[in-house]
Order: structure tokens, then C-alpha cells, then sequence
């Protein structure tokens, strides 16, 4: 099937369907809020702050904004990717048989979170797997890998180099490819992030009506935003909302053009390829061409903003001394757009008037180490 | 009165009225499991890790730990030290009137937390604070502090230096002191933690049996272990526990003497001065006359066991990349202990046998910065 007719069928009930599946296999992470991010996100930046960019000398943007923080760093392998790998074995092994997927083996490859999602997930369904990692990937997601695949293989950093050395693994044996981002049942799998928190945010606003002006209305969130590497859990979680109110957005570091999808949109032509070693490293993939079918639909996602590495910087500490909680610089970067994205603030201040905005933000993964938070910022 | 009467005089009900007292002001925070910590705690060390220590050559113990962390670290001001603050605070204005108090307001000293959180609660309750801190602390403590004090002095970092600053702010003021841990109230307010590991746990086993051989059996942790410092924290503790089956035990750091209280418990005598600068900057202040009265009574502290610099950095690790929450070095040595500590791992498997202990470790605070992290561990 055509990119344009798979992502028509990419409906919120197959995001139902994906979540009853795989909900034995992943926890329900939390869904946090914190009044100190809130009380930053919800104070203009200093007109300093917008030195050098096109809002200089302008007012800067008064937005009001109430966090909602979906922790996925809290996630098996402590990312979101084990939702996705999880739903596609168990599509694949639904279609193919057990035994057949058994006898075959699976392949992938990825920056490190995926690999590990398959890898746990493979060893949890008894399936073997090889998967190929860059050798520059984080250590801990190298060391998460070993623990359970069958096999990892090294490759150059780049698309092109990982996909050839993924050829030549099913040069070698019958595994078959699950690919990390730009598939059906990945993205189908990556959208229940979505779902949950729609139920999370309703519940705890049950609960704590203080938490929001909008109360214990029953109403959803105002948007979500998500990052974006390859694309398969903005495009998800965007399937998810597509029938909602809830608007969805999505964030990328800029650095070394790894804004793709960004450009991409502007240009209106997907950016086929990208070489940035931006620190968020689970973001420097360019957009799928199904996630792009999804992401590029003004109805799903209404846009895509980028951030500095510095901005990634300083919403990782943020996250790091004030929430107390481990997150990878790829998983800050939905929270760094709010925080310093004047374009977005403006948008939200705009149209969320004095009520201000509800927002969902995934925090897609807590893979990383000491030694790494070190030198980030040494 | 003096200490020995004052300290029968501690007893559970006094935990609970201040339970009652405080709710309102702080979070009840989460009690979290972690499989992976489960696992390495229950391996036995490898005979290298005991090379140098009297257990050399011995085969390493094989204790059954199942941890529950009670994550203070998610504590207002990112501590425990919230709980006593504001049970101090609260006590004295429905002793002295809330006009008196506010006429004259309240002084203490701190290396971080108790200051912050005494700065909250005065803030709160609309009384002025004089913070004394050693010139030393974190900047996020001082940072942390300063946004909610009246004023903050600096001292020198040992309890002398610290105590002839507070003298002098008296001399110039009318301020009350509100002692950081030698003290009935406080000891009261920081037994609440232990109040609500009990509460948690059961909730938590109630509805998730699997996660202890005990099941949802309705009776307590086997035992739980918290950091001493000046010792309110693990007094208060162990005052709730006192009626209870559950053990009681403390953790310091070995480093340059710190673990005073552990000394004191071997020479039967209370060690009245510290100078060490362990990574553990919240336990470098010698046990209060009070705290020692309790946690000198066997019935109601087991023991006490310190650990190495370098166990509380390999401890932390482990938090901060499997548990993916942030801690200071402070908060990890019960933690430490109990993956470290031969001679407490040996009671764990003899008392434990193959069902093994349900262990409550209290992270008592998260008060640390990315740049702090990294010096840690470059």
C-alpha cells in the first residue's frame, strides 16, 4: 500500500487496538506536574533572550501554561520505544505464527532506544534478534542492548550506513526487519503514549480539579507536544488525537539541520537525509516517509518547532534539579519549545488567552549516564 | 527536661498528631519499586569488592532484598526536612500565639535543606527567617534558601562556626530558634516519613501482591534503613516504628569520621564533634543529644552501618540511571548499605533467610545541580 492510503487507515481505534495488546508488556508511566515549571513557563523570557533571533526588540510572549509531564523515561528500557516494539512483534507474530517468527528472528536498527525495546521485547516473546547499533551510540543503551538481544552489530551513524549493515545481516540469516520509526504497527504502538495520557490527565483532574482552570470539566488537554526524531511518536500520538480537541505539535533540536522535518514542512517536501550530531541523539534521524504522510496533515499535527542545543541544555537541567527526574536531552526538547520558542509561546499566549493551555509533554526516554550529564555540563 | 525523659516521651502517637498537623503543607511522596536495584541487591558481591575489608576471602552474603524508596528527594524544597520545618514552625505558634512568633521570627543553621525548608514554612506561615548556612553549600541550596528567606547569613561549615553566627543573629534580634535536628518537634516531623512508608507499603502490597513473598498479608516492612546526619530524621523514624516488628537501622558515610554515630555506638559514648567533608554534605554534622538517647536504645535502632565515598557514588549511579531519579549523596547511603555493607548483608540473609527482607529505604533529598553530578563523577 501507498504511504497516503496507509496513513488514511492510521485511525484512534487502532491506537485502542495497539494499547489492549501490548498493555501487559509496558508500565503506565507517570503523568507528573510541577508548579516551579509551570510558574517559569508561564513568565515572559527577558527581552536578552531574544538577542539574535527575529523577536528582538519586540515584547516578549506572556503565554500561560500548566504542564503535564507523561514519563516515558520511566518506561521499560526507560523509553517510550518499548510500546512500539512490543505492538509489532506480537502483529508479526499474529500474522506470521510464533513458530515461524521464531525460526526467522527479527532485525532492526537504531540510535540505542529501539534497539533496546526490541531486544527486551524479542527476549520476552522468545524470539531471536540481531540488531545493529551505531558504535558511537551511549554507552548505557549499548549495555541495555547486550542484556537481551541475541546478537548486536556495529554500523556508522548515519541512515545509509546503519541500513546497509541491516542488509547485510538478512544477507546472512532470515531475520525480519521491524523497522525503528516508519511502520504502521510502530506508530500504532508509539500512539497509546497518547491515549494514556488523555486518561491519566482526565483522572488526575478528577482528582485535583486545583490543577487546572479547566477543572474537573472532563474535557482534554489543550495540546501535547512530542519530539520528533523519526517521526513514529508525534505521528502516534497525533493519529491518537486526530478525531479530538487536543492539539498536537512537535519539536526537534535545530542544530546541524536536525530540524528536518521543520524545513521539511516549510519547503513542503520531505528532507530525506540528515547528518547531525545534535545532543539529542536520539533525535538525529530525518522523518519517516509514513510518519510524514501523518505529521505533514495540517488536521493532525499543527506544527513543528525547533530549539537550540543550548535551550535543550537548559530544560534538561531544569528537569534534572527541579523535577528530580533522569531524562535524556532528546526527551526535553517539547519542554524547551514552551520554555523558550517565542513562535509557539506567542501561538499559546494568543490562543489560550488568560485561561492558558493545558500541555502535554512526553518525556520520551531517560537513557543516559552520569558521565554523560558531566560532560554536558562541565 | 533532660534528654533521657524527653526521649520516652517520644513515642508513635506523637508522629501521628504531627501527621495530622503537617498534611496540608507537604507531599505525600511516591514509594517506588525497581527490579533491576531488587536484583542487584540480592546477587551476592563478587570475593574482589571484599578485598581489604575483615569479610576478605569469606564468602560473599546472599541476602533477599526487595526495596521500597520512599522519595523525600519529590519532598517540598526537595527534602524530608519540609516535614519537621513546618512541625516546628506550626507547634510554636500554638505555644507563643501567631502574633508573638511573627513579632519576633525564627533563626537557624543549616548546610541546606533544613534552611531551605525552614525558609518555606516561614514564608507559608508569614513568619520572618534568619538562615544561617556555611558558605560552602550547594548553590542550588543557597539558591533554594534565598527565595524564600528574610535573610541569610553565612558562617563557617562546622557546627561551632555555624552556632556562633545563630548567637550572634539572636543578639541583634528577637529570633526564636528552631534547631535543625536536636529537637522534640522536629524529631516528630521527620517521623512522619516512617508513617507513611508504613501506610504506602501496605496500600501498594494490597494491590500489587506480587511484589513481596509477604503479600498483601497487612503486616509491615522487615525493615527500613535512613541516613544519619545530626540523626533527626532516623530518631523520628524509629520513634513511629517503636511499637512495630519493623527493624529500625541508620547509614553514614565512613569518610574522615562521619560516621560519628556508628563510633559512638562501639565506644558507648556520643562523638561531639565531626569534621569530615564527605560527598554526603548532609551527614557531616554530629548525632543531637536527643536523637542519641533514641537511637542508642537497641530497641529501638538494630544498628548502625557506614559506607565508603566511593559505595555512596556507585549507589547513586544506579539511582540516577536505572531508577532515573535524582538524588544527593546524602540520600543514598541506607541504599549503599544495603548493597554494600558485608556485615548488614549478613544479617539480611541469616534474619531474612530464603523469603528474605521487605526494606524501606528513605532517598531523604534531591538537592543537587548537573555541574555538582558531573564533578562527582569525572
Amino acid at each position: 500500500m501507498d504511504p497516503q492510503s496507509l496513513a488514511q487507515s492510521l485511525t484512534p481505534s487502532k491506537v485502542h487496538a495497539a494499547h489492549a495488546l501490548i498493555k501487559p508488556y509496558i508500565h503506565r508511566t507517570p503523568l507528573l506536574t510541577n508548579k516551579t515549571l509551570n510558574g517559569i513557563a508561564s513568565t515572559p523570557q527577558t527581552p536578552d533572550a531574544l538577542k539574535g533571533t527575529p523577536y528582538e526588540g519586540q515584547t516578549p510572549a506572556a503565554p500561560t501554561i500548566r504542564f503535564f509531564f507523561k514519563c516515558e523515561n520511566l518506561q521499560r528500557i526507560g523509553a517510550f520505544k518499548a510500546r512500539g516494539a512490543f505492538h509489532a512483534l506480537l502483529r508479526l507474530i499474529e500474522e506470521r505464527g510464533e513458530e515461524e517468527v521464531r525460526r526467522m528472528g527479527v532485525v532492526t536498527h537504531s540510535s540505542g532506544n529501539h534497539a533496546q525495546a526490541l531486544a527486551l521485547a524479542s527476549s520476552t516473546l522468545n524470539i531471536p534478534s540481531y540488531i545493529v547499533m551505531p558504535s558511537i551510540s551511549t554507552t548505557s543503551k549499548i549495555e541495555g542492548t547486550k542484556a537481551y538481544a541475541t546478537k548486536v552489530v556495529f554500523s556508522g551513524s548515519t541512515s545509509t550506513e546503519r541500513e546497509a549493515v541491516v542488509a547485510e545481516v538478512q544477507s546472512q540469516t532470515d531475520a525480519i526487519l521491524i523497522p525503528p520509526y516508519d511502520d504502521f504497527n510502530i506508530i500504532c504502538g508509539q500512539g497509546t503514549t497518547g491515549l494514556e495520557i488523555e486518561e491519566q490527565y482526565l483522572e488526575l483532574l478528577a482528582q485535583n480539579p486545583q490543577l487546572s482552570v479547566h477543572g474537573s470539566s472532563g474535557s482534554g488537554l489543550d495540546a501535547v507536544i512530542t519530539p520528533i526524531g523519526g517521526g513514529g511518536l508525534n505521528a502516534g500520538v497525533a493519529t491518537f488525537f486526530s478525531d479530538k480537541k487536543t492539539r498536537v505539535f512537535g519539536a526537534e533540536p535545530s542544530f546541524e539541520g536536525a530540524d528536518d522535518c521543520r524545513r521539511g514542512l516549510e519547503a513542503g517536501e520531505r528532507v530525506t537525509s540528515v547528518k547531525s550530531l545534535t545532543i539529542g541523539d536520539g533525535l538525529r534521524t530525518p522523518v519517516g516517509l509514513l510518519n510524514w504522510e501523518v505529521i505533514s496533515d495540517k488536521k493532525k499535527v499543527e506544527g513543528v518547532f525547533a530549539v537550540t542545543e543550548e535551550q535543550i541544555k537548559a530544560a534538561m537541567r531544569l528537569v534534572l534539579e527541579r523535577m528530580k527526574v533522569v531524562v535524556e536531552p532528546s526527551a526535553v526538547v517539547g519542554l524547551a519549545v514552551c520554555l523558550f520558542n517565542e513562535e509557539f509561546r506567542r501561538i499559546v499566549e494568543r490562543e489560550g488567552g488568560e485561561e492558558g493551555w493545558d500541555i502535554g509533554i512526553v518525556f520520551s526516554g531517560g537513557n543516559t549516564t552520569v558521565e554523560a550529564i558531566g560532560k554536558l555540563f562541565s
